[in-house]
């Protein structure tokens, strides 16, 4: 069985591979993922709805596969700055404006669609959503361990909803997707406030 | 024309329009908006399509009138406790777990339509988050008037953005629909510290 899912993998140029995953995530953000349809798919790709089913299986598999080929950009690992306020900022420059966008009417086109289709689900927070948290769990580590945050900061628990909500906030209050100048307002006005760091 | 739109919509009595309205936003929670047709909302509250396209003229409109329909419970009014803390838990505490449970459907069911569907964004910022908006600015006014917030604290103006945020994170990133419980400690370990208010 695995041997003949490898050789049918192969199929598959890793080029061809990507070029559809990232299809499949322009079509997600342009229509969510109940409009999306198999059919569309093939035709944007060039590919037969035959090839597609035979290689992913459905919808919800070539999704979820093509949201866990999106790897969120680059490490955090070489993001140091010596303060929390400097790993913050440091952490939303990190996506331009245009990539933020892009995170938005992603995320927008998955929220309905991961409820109720558990694939997809998992998919959306081990690929999206964990990462990221672990990359601010980290900073905020960091943070406690130079004495700049209380450990036992209430805020410190909801690092994760303050940042969240800002970007999805952003988009139902503001009918726009947050840009890095609104996300760096947002850290020193509401943030680090929060978790009792001074912003000045 | 306004005489014929009174008596078709007089077809229909107010008490068999909130039932239609009620079975609308169900289906909404249920399945969102892309894949909400008029012919569930018809076997749903069994009418014809016929009836329905004649007196809203399309999904959009009826969605939109729905939306329009539920307003959200009760008036802030008579909610004046003295303290920001106080108010914002008041304001919490109006709508029960289950409430809470159903607007985060909903929000969810919207999130993507509205995105390209202009009459369905206006209804929805006129009829669901403007009224919030409102009222959360006028408790916070009051909490300047009192010398408890200053008026220039850059907090305030993301008010809305910190209350929405935690309501959109909590179900993205717990799974789980925001409870009172929940908001509760959200509001003493964020919002009102981003606010400078002091919690005990």
């Amino acid at each position: 069985m695995t041997e003949v899912a490898t050789v049918r993998r192969s199929r598959i140029t890793p080029e061809r591979e990507a070029e559809l995953y990232s299809a499949v995530l322009d079509l997600l953000r342009e229509v969510g993922y109940d409009a999306l349809t198999m059919d569309a798919v093939a035709a944007r790709t060039r590919s037969s709805k035959a090839t597609l089913y035979r290689q992913w299986g459905g919808k919800p598999e070539l999704v979820a596969k093509a949201v866990r080929h999106s790897k969120p950009g680059g490490s955090l690992s070489d993001i140091d700055t010596g303060s929390l306020r400097g790993d913050l900022h440091s952490l939303t420059l990190r996506s331009d404006d245009c990539q933020m966008e892009q995170n938005s009417a992603l995320m927008r086109g998955l929220a309905m669609a991961v409820h109720g289709n558990p694939d997809l689900l998992k998919a959306f927070k081990e690929h999206l959503i964990e990462p990221e948290m672990a990359e601010f769990k980290r900073v905020l580590q960091r943070a406690v361990d130079r004495g700049e945050v209380r450990a036992d900061n209430p805020a410190a628990d909801y690092m994760m909803h303050m940042m969240i909500g800002a970007f999805a906030a952003r988009t139902l209050l503001d009918e726009q997707p947050p840009t890095q100048a609104f996300l760096l307002s947002y850290i020193d006005a509401v943030v680090l406030p929060a978790l009792g760091v001074p912003t000045s």
